[in-house]
């Protein structure tokens, strides 16, 4: 029987890192600044932005909030963006997606200065990742890689199977794994027999947005599974499948009509591996974590320059 | 027995598409152009420029020849990369790789304008390929895609595994693949087992740099393999080991003290897979020629601005 995989351990190191390094150039004077853009009124969004802001407070992170209208142009946010890129007080330009549909989201990721696009999304900073020269690397993936030192797997050599091919997860995970010596298989929605090749990983990060997909035949016994999707569940029958009968989060779906739920069956799963990352509770608290590590680095870059 | 997968006619196929698109952009009046810089006088890359300058007369394409001395700086050498970048006559930039140890290769391929980056090596480039945004791609695997494509294999839901990870191929192919919806692995020389995961595939691309490391243990009965390896075989034991006695090869290898080989074990690999392709006159072809359609489509789209 598996273990329950707590990723706040790891959360909170990187933070009281971050807390140190944020000291440490205050006192060269560098005060670590991110601006957060938010267009429109999405709630999620809206709690995403409004998290950030608070964690950057509690280390010491200077933030300022920029809330656009939600039918905003394409051009009007890149003139915003360039104005952030050019102001040299600002080390961390984050624009919270998903954008309305109005706006070219290329364009604008492509529009932030690499130097300070925190989230890792500009195509130099993909390119970079790739090629292994230094950049900022998307905030899940570095933040899986953190935990998976905590953990002190030996990941040379390791088969790492990643379920799903986004560019936010699944492709920079893959290459953040093949860094750092893993054997990598990419598996997804076209993938033939995509149990038969999991179960076959040391590894598994499954990051695919389908609730419950990678149950226990997908995984090889004592394997380590990250999962991190966050799918909401409404569905009774789905809800049924899943979570156990008598579970706090059956309670909790039963008095709510709703759950979160990741990309792993968690109790099917936990039967045959190592250990496992619950949702919620898991690989979300290392996202947040790792931005401000990004944002750390992306002002001691630009501090000492 | 599986067959010699000759690249000949795909190759041809490239030159005669990018033949006919010279003609269109030269009745547009735009001559596509490429600047080729070569630093030093490494033998080999002489051989290279020389088939890439004569390749691009052949089909019409203007080029002209930077040759500079081996004691040029990373300074100077980005100077002349800026004229280029600059001149507006000019489409495609092509750096002769290796460079000499004094020179900052990826200063070099970063001072590159993107858009007539012809390699495709530029981060913004390898970004771009990542996320599925239009760019300008690496001419081997891109050159494999078009073999692969000429066959008429399905390459949704194949397994591929690409040996090797280097920038140049391995990496590049294996992002190609899993745009064409293969499901892809990637094993390299850290890889625990890597026959058995490569027996497991469909399709295999190796480029790796060890001669005639695939043999038919890696290889699934019926798999389709593309041997991107080009090795010089200087060993009589190994020359042995890897080719057949009364081979036209040996022959040639007896006369000349050497000879040519690729990653996969040829008469090993044909006991098993459906076809391989040889080293040399395989790959090699499509390389060049697809760096001519690179050169075309880097006219085309800085033409139509």
């Amino acid at each position: 029987m598996g273990k329950r995989w707590p990723c706040k351990a790891t959360a909170e190191r990187l933070l009281n890192e971050s807390k140190s390094r944020v000291t440490e150039l205050k006192n060269k004077g560098i005060e670590p600044h991110l601006a957060v853009v938010l267009v429109g009124d999405n709630p999620a969004s809206k709690v995403y932005v409004s998290n950030k802001v608070k964690t950057c407070e509690s280390l010491g992170i200077r933030s300022t909030f920029h809330k656009l209208e939600a039918t905003t142009s394409t051009d009007d946010l890149l003139r915003i963006v360039d104005e952030l890129n050019h102001d040299a007080s600002v080390h961390g330009i984050l624009v919270q997606l998903p954008l309305p549909p109005q706006i070219d989201e290329s364009r604008i990721i492509s529009g932030i200065e690499p130097d300070k696009d925190v989230d890792g999304f500009h195509p130099v900073n993909v390119g970079r990742l790739s090629l292994g020269e230094p950049g900022l690397v998307p905030c899940t993936p570095m933040g899986v890689m953190a935990l998976l030192a905590d953990c002190g797997a030996e990941l040379s050599g390791m088969h790492a199977v990643v379920v799903g091919r986004s560019n936010i997860v699944g492709k920079p995970m893959a290459q953040l794994l093949l860094k750092a010596n893993c054997t990598v298989s990419i598996i997804h929605s076209r993938t033939k027999n995509p149990a038969e090749l999991c179960r076959q990983a040391d590894l598994v990060v499954a990051a695919v947005g389908r609730p419950g997909l990678v149950d226990a035949s997908w995984i090889k016994e004592g394997a380590l599974v990250v999962d991190v999707g966050i799918n909401e569940i409404t569905d009774d029958a789905l809800a049924e499948k899943l979570i156990p009968a008598d579970s706090k989060k059956m309670a909790a779906y039963r008095k709510n009509g709703r759950v979160l739920y990741g990309d792993v069956h968690y109790a099917s799963a936990l039967g045959r591996a190592e250990m496992v990352t619950p949702v919620p509770g898991g690989v979300g608290k290392l996202t947040i974590a790792q931005l401000m590590a990004n944002c750390v680095l992306a002002a001691e870059r630009l501090g000492s320059r």
